[in-house]
């Protein structure tokens, strides 16, 4: 998806894993949404992404941008961003005017990566960048020879109330009808859309999408202050699949996750949860690889599993272009 | 191991996986181990790493190098690096002032690596800067979002003798006893010996070894034309293990890959073979991840396994100081 720095070296590669931020603040006298698109496209800028479009309700902005998505509402962001963008400036550029003992939750956390040559910075380095300006902790969730997560968490007590609920579905590698069409060039926003058959899995959100060229795909989501988002890098030499969302998926008995999985069927996937104790009802073709979990210390009880596809067969060799 | 760029960014990371070249030439009035020290420092040192010791017999001559190992036989040589060495360097260097006609098989490779963001070059940019000098192909072995293995040939038919063959068995996040005691510091390479009890495995080689400080461990083993060689990175944020042989291991009815397994218990590891038929006997506790065959233009059946240990408990998050 977008124009990236890590498309000069070869189109076809892109890092579609995603770094993510989450900050909470605790003060009734701001309110981040009244900031405004300004101060919001300075914030993207640092992370060198840029907003491409806006959808609202009463709860919340969501943003599209050119690598994923924003959301803002009144006492809370999440901004996630792919490619080769640098997060961790936005974060710190936002720490450099804001009181920091007015925030009580700050998460910030980067998945295993294709590509990490092609990244700015490592996570210890962003980590500590971060820590600069608020302490916290640094974890890596899942062994160091499979896929894992690093998070970062702010060192201050927090209580999450009760629907705070956060579920990720990392996807890599997608095969199937779904992956083909995905990668043929100059989809349009609709067709995915219908291919997707979104709106059957989670009905009734307000959707703002884009289809990038040649190929690439990105959906916000909203409905009251729940959202969910989506960001498809099909190529078949770097493909990537993200869902997330803040529907509380034990109660509202969502079989959103396994429904993609089917949809997408990844060579691998994992997922990432924050206080969600909804049922993994995973299909047998795939297998346990590693899973992970903590109850740390900012309020959040985190898990983290991922998954592979059960592989009986030879692979041929993939050939590069020389 | 030894001193490296990589250590620059934290002691305790370190890339242990390696690159790896094989060159063959085919000119009955050379003789590549009669260049001498001097030329093979030389061309040691343009892949940023320096040779520590040697030894040698009637057929080849063994390098330690401060980042893995250089072997010199009259008509060919392989040199294997890791940390973050430039190999690529050094073989373009090597092909500039040798007629490149009278080269009958090239092969270099990269495994997948911990620290990716570390090192100087991607593999794509090796393969094509081999490949502005001798023309070949490049192929990756094992799917993008697991391990994998990628290798570049030079593409010239080439009948390799019916006894060279070639196993490489590399391991990822060692447990148990012997991964402990490795990373205590300090150790010598006579204790470190003795607990690989490798000369009950492959008896009878002439061995050169050398302990790094504070932990890491290589050594080569020699035995007419024959070869094995050991590296070892303990450390538990990095911890990586290879062994190497032209040890026929289906003729010589070895279980050394088996042995080397039990004893560093890896989370998982990879198993590379150039023409070598032996059967895998693998311990009931790992699961084969992903397998990979072809057989090459240049002479060589080459197949790649993943194997990954079977975890059904609940990993702690590893916790970054920061």
């Amino acid at each position: 998806m977008g124009n990236n720095q890590a498309l000069k070296e070869n189109k076809l590669l892109f890092e579609g894993s995603e770094k993510k931020v989450e900050i909470c603040i605790d003060d009734q006298s701001d309110n981040l949404r009244a900031r405004g698109d300004d101060y919001w496209r300075l914030i993207v800028s640092q992370s060198e992404a840029e907003i491409i479009s806006k959808i609202s309700n009463q709860q919340l902005d969501a943003y599209l941008l050119s690598e994923s998505s924003l959301f803002v509402w009144k006492d809370r962001f999440t901004m996630i961003t792919c490619g080769s963008t640098s997060l961790a400036d936005a974060i710190v550029y936002f720490l450099k005017d804001q009181p920091t003992d007015k925030i009580s939750s700050l998460i910030f956390q980067r998945k295993n990566e294709y590509f990490a040559h092609m990244q700015p910075s490592s996570f210890p380095q962003d980590a500590k960048k971060i820590h600069q300006q608020v302490h916290g902790k640094a974890f890596r969730f899942g062994d160091i020879d499979r896929h894992y997560n690093f998070l970062f968490h702010l060192d201050r007590p927090f209580s999450p109330p009760t629907n705070d609920t956060t579920s990720e579905l990392l996807m890599y590698n997608i095969q199937g009808e779904l992956a083909e069409m995905l990668r043929e060039k100059n989809n349009t926003s609709e067709n995915i859309r219908e291919a997707l058959e979104i709106e059957t899995i989670l009905p009734g959100f307000h959707i703002d999408d884009f289809a990038f060229k040649p190929f690439g795909y990105s959906l916000n989501a909203i409905k009251d202050q729940l959202y969910y988002t989506i960001h498809i890098t099909p190529q078949m030499e770097s493909s990537y699949v993200s869902f997330e969302t803040n529907v509380d998926l034990a109660s509202s008995n969502s079989n959103v996750l396994l429904q993609l999985v089917e949809k997408f069927s990844p060579g691998s996937f994992d997922i990432v949860s924050f206080n969600d104790h909804s049922a993994k009802n995973i299909p047998p073709s795939y297998h346990c690889s590693s899973k992970s979990k903590s109850d740390l210390s900012c309020g959040y009880s985190v898990s983290f599993y991922y998954y592979t596809k059960n592989k009986k067969h030879w692979l041929k060799p993939y050939q590069f272009s020389l």
